[in-house]
């Protein structure tokens, strides 16, 4: 049986996705199905996949309809594999909301079911502002090995609902030349792996009231990317707590992809971090899957 | 000014493309805007850009219009540049001409201008097969090097058009093992480089009449990739001239993207080299230049 599939492909800071449009969850996608679709050669080609369903229309969607919230992001990888969140993938899945006219982003923020949570998404300058929730910052000294990095350096772990480990380095040339084609070394090694970022924070760190650095990011099981939306927030967060009590809470990235926008903010008694970027949609078609 | 560009998605074995359908040359694509289209984040993503071209309606179609050819491949590499000729490429381009009407292959050869002169494309049981025209072994021999391969091994230099060194491996472990993400280094380094590609010839080498070898390809400029259309048929090429005067004229060729056939037949007095495999449409869209 021959199975067509709508879609349209987006990207956010050159981390890209397959969208399609499921409202009344009907299509039951499988991994191999994910796989096609996502496959750069012999299919669409994307980082991963969203799925655009009602909250109402599918189990896991059960938390998001109690709370009133109408839509679901069901993010899978490029595997197929089900996976949390993703900074990039909400604001292209809000995109394609408020292109489609399922929902209305200057009405106020739109709030998206995610296997992580419940994630508010606001119209934003750069594009879309998401805000990640809550954030810890574990400052157990890891000694991270690269090749191509001159000597081991110590990281800090942040966890954005997943788990980083940001390293500085001291200049530009060295951000450049290391060898990312295979994962980096972590000592002690964390049970479930980590995203590694390589930071160079900007000198004179802080323009205008806002702080800067420049980065690479090695995902976990996916190799180097052009940009990793909690990566990012992680980076500027390790580079905030580094500098002390004076940083400020408003960071600007800069990626192989682009650039994003990180704040710190406070929301009903916690501290939250929001990540702000372009969210592009590129082309529409229709794949027939086997 | 934004120029909205339809296109296809198609690909012969894992070697994709983007088909730009232009019948009465009206598009004049930059170098820029065809490797914004072939980026394989940011725009549809393509090994190379095919653009379908009526050949009256183009100056490089001189040669093909007077020889009564109606349709010219212009086909583009991945960051803009003009290429020659494609062994895959032409077999997508020919499948798209069919598809959409503009030429009928069950009448027989659709011939097809290119810049490495007319090529006929004619319907196959793989797909189409593509006649090469005439070739040329070069016996002298190249010493190759590559990551992982156990030692430095003889290649003889195929020329298809273009230039290949071909290299003869014992086993396929030996062929799976190496490591393509570097250039294979030649000794001599022909002047103009040459695409390389790793064999191992089946045992036994010939089943049924029919030939057989797996490969691996290292283009030059590119890297490795799922296929390469000229690199399959010089690599049958090379066996069979190893395998000497009793060696079969039909081949058969698995690469990492999939098989294809090869064969070498008498035409007008010359010996060409024939091309067979799939070629498939993936999707269509339309995707916004800037």
């Amino acid at each position: 049986m021959s199975t067509p599939i709508s879609f349209t492909k987006g990207h956010g800071t050159g981390n890209d996705f397959v969208i399609v449009p499921d409202a009344d969850g009907e299509l039951d996608l499988s991994d191999d199905q994910v796989a096609a679709l996502c496959d750069r050669r012999f299919g669409v080609g994307a980082d991963g996949l969203l799925r655009v369903v009602r909250a109402a229309a599918i189990a896991e969607g059960a938390a998001a309809t109690a709370a009133g919230v109408e839509w679901f992001m069901d993010y899978r990888n490029a595997d197929g594999s089900a996976a949390e969140m993703c900074g990039n993938g909400i604001r292209v899945f809000v995109r394609y909301l408020t292109a489609v006219g399922w929902a209305d982003a200057q009405a106020g923020p739109v709030l998206v079911g995610t296997r992580a949570g419940i994630k508010p998404v606001t119209v934003h300058e750069r594009g879309f502002e998401v805000d990640l929730g809550v954030f810890r910052i574990d400052e157990a000294e890891v000694l991270v090995r690269a090749r191509h990095l001159d000597v081991a350096r110590p990281g800090i772990g942040v966890d954005v609902g997943n788990p980083h480990v940001v390293v500085a380095l001291p200049t530009a040339d060295e951000l450049a030349r290391i060898d990312l084609t295979r994962a980096p070394q972590l000592d002690p090694a964390p049970a479930a792996g980590a995203n590694v970022e390589f930071v160079v924070p900007n000198d004179p760190l802080v323009q205008g009231g806002t702080g800067g650095l420049s980065m690479r990011v090695f995902e976990r099981g996916v190799g180097e990317t052009l940009s990793c939306g909690t990566g990012v927030a992680a980076a500027a967060l390790a580079v905030r707590h580094w500098a002390g009590a004076a940083a400020p809470d408003a960071w600007q990235v800069g990626v192989p992809g682009g650039e994003l926008g990180v704040r710190v903010a406070a929301v009903e008694g916690d501290t939250h971090v929001f990540l702000a970027g372009p969210a592009t949609l590129v082309f529409s078609g229709e794949m027939v899957l086997a």
